[in-house]
């Protein structure tokens, strides 16, 4: 490790598009008063992670140290920090700042913010400071304690971590589209996002049908709580599954997307939740069946602060509980690698 | 005009793809004690109209008599008929039966009938004794009296007849995402459709913006109650609405469509609401901009037979008026190739 210095970080940040993730010290933004300092412990590995090093949804701003599901202890805060206290446990998602003062941002729809420039990510953005912000791959994080959160006392640094992003990411649009007892949610993908989202709409009383290319997750599905296993390359399946949902969540995308099968298994008035964010266009979809079942096809982005906190109390009282394995931090290239090839069961997990 | 048979209609009707309107002699469906019988006086001429000729939509049941915005004469009711009377003046929309039965039809969500075969439409379908339908480019019109509505004392028949389609179209979809006085609501497309779109959403109190491509019916729009005009091929114009509209109406489609302008322009969590309805798939969505705004994209089917009701109330009241110039009945390929034409400012509305 490098020297250390109290305003600096060393992270494994990427150098240049698809270049492995080097160990590398940046420096941290300008400590403020509302600032808080966190040793990291913990980071999962998200998708965005992989967009970003890659530059697949445009430009990254190297050297980049992604990551941005991120847990560990708190080290200093700044005097106007309420919400933490030096040596709570404590994380921060895929927004770590925001305008603070936008009609969403003062309604508490930050994840929405409107301001210049937008909601800041954790990675891949800057600070008000114009320091670039460097994610969770890394010693230390600092920034704004509007973004941090206390980790519940039942839950532990390792388990908290995939929360942030994709916890809330999957929890609040299914919130938002009022999912209850009286749905029928159907999840595409089951992964890093599909197994929060089966267990999630389970917690919430619906019944919950896993939907996937193939049967290879149905024993894993079903230990998530789903009641159903559907395969969308199956043509009877989707037959028998015609209008069904009035809630699918979509968490996997690959082309060509299969719209007319999906569309074809929504209740009329239905919610089509899309929280894959793919690197193409979204191209096919058939305009027919949007009309007829007047379908919503709903984009989500992340969760507010509100809706963070929100989760973990809900996740905490409920059991959701991530599946996870482990890596150590200095090993995160390997991790990224088992990532790309598509062998999480559900989240890998860097610690320090 | 062919001999009088009270069981059969003489219609102006579609013998083949791409072929024009003959007089033909076609049977009305066996009546039942639920069915009315109306005398046609207008029918207005919608795109619909068009797809369906042309089979743009898929396939046609020909000989095919469209038109789905019917107004007329009620000539005959059967016994359980309660809504009209023999001599009032009623109309017919888009949709002329559905199963009455499913958890929809039951819910007063009729136009996304969900039983088998969904609902029927009024023209291109099937009554449920297997006669097709056939529509109001005609003399007669028989059906189910679910589907026919009164027409109000202060409101005529030819102004009547394009609220069953274009009317409730337009206004179902802004009623169901809650425009109101807070909402700034964009109109794209000023034709048909559109020209309702901006009547309802003034009269519903938002501030309206109707979108077009070209400077073309700046005028008119100012006239039909829009407050702003936007060009939306004029790029400092998209720049100024950014993040502005909480709805935006879309009610013409072209490609490529400007799907990235449009989004750019609506504010987090807005409602981007599809009432066009191609004949090609929806291509080239961008995903970062569907999520980031949480944007929805929501279809729409025509409306149910409560919110024809609920509209024609509100019309009433708030002095929403299609404008129409009207054509003879014989005189509907003239009228069809000057619709073809883009000439509609803005409806075409037929008269026996």
């Amino acid at each position: 490790m490098p020297a250390q210095d109290t305003n600096r970080l060393n992270g494994y940040a990427c150098p240049g598009k698809g270049q492995p993730l080097k160990l590398t010290s940046l420096p941290l933004k300008t400590f403020t008063e509302n600032d808080v300092d966190i040793d990291i412990t913990h980071c999962g590995i998200c998708g965005s992670d992989i967009h970003t090093m890659d530059e697949g949804w445009g430009h990254t701003l190297y050297p980049a140290t992604v990551g941005h599901e991120i847990a560990g202890v708190v080290a200093r805060v700044g005097t106007n920090v309420k919400n933490v206290k030096v040596g709570d446990r404590a994380g921060v998602g895929a927004q770590c700042d925001s305008c603070g003062s936008c009609e969403e941002c003062q309604s508490g729809n930050e994840n929405i913010c409107s301001g210049k420039g937008g909601m800041i990510s954790t990675y891949n953005s800057r600070h008000p400071d114009g320091t670039p912000t460097q994610g969770g791959y890394a010693d230390k994080w600092r920034g704004n304690s509007r973004f941090v959160f206390k980790i519940p006392d039942n839950m532990s640094n390792e388990d908290a971590a995939c929360f942030f992003c994709a916890g809330v990411t999957t929890f609040a649009p299914l919130k938002r589209a009022g999912v209850n007892a009286n749905s029928k949610v159907g999840v595409i993908g089951i992964g890093g996002l599909g197994h929060f989202g089966v267990q999630w709409a389970r917690a919430m009383g619906a019944e919950v049908t896993a939907i996937s290319s193939s049967d290879s997750k149905r024993k894993e599905a079903a230990e998530l709580g789903a009641h159903n296993y559907l395969v969308w390359k199956d043509a009877n399946d989707v037959k028998k599954y015609n209008g069904y949902f009035t809630h699918i969540l979509c968490t996997s995308f690959g082309t060509p997307f299969p719209w007319k099968a999906y569309f074809s298994m929504m209740r009329p008035n239905g919610h089509f939740i899309m929280v894959a964010l793919p690197e193409t266009t979204l191209d096919g979809i058939p305009p027919g069946l949007l009309a007829m079942r007047q379908i919503s096809l709903e984009g989500s982005m992340i969760g507010s602060p509100k809706q963070i906190r929100e989760m973990l109390e809900f996740a905490a009282e409920h059991k959701v509980k991530p599946w996870i394995q482990k890596y150590p931090m200095k090993d995160c290239n390997e991790a990224v690698q088992a990532m790309r090839d598509g062998k999480a069961r559900f989240r890998f997990v860097l610690e320090n």
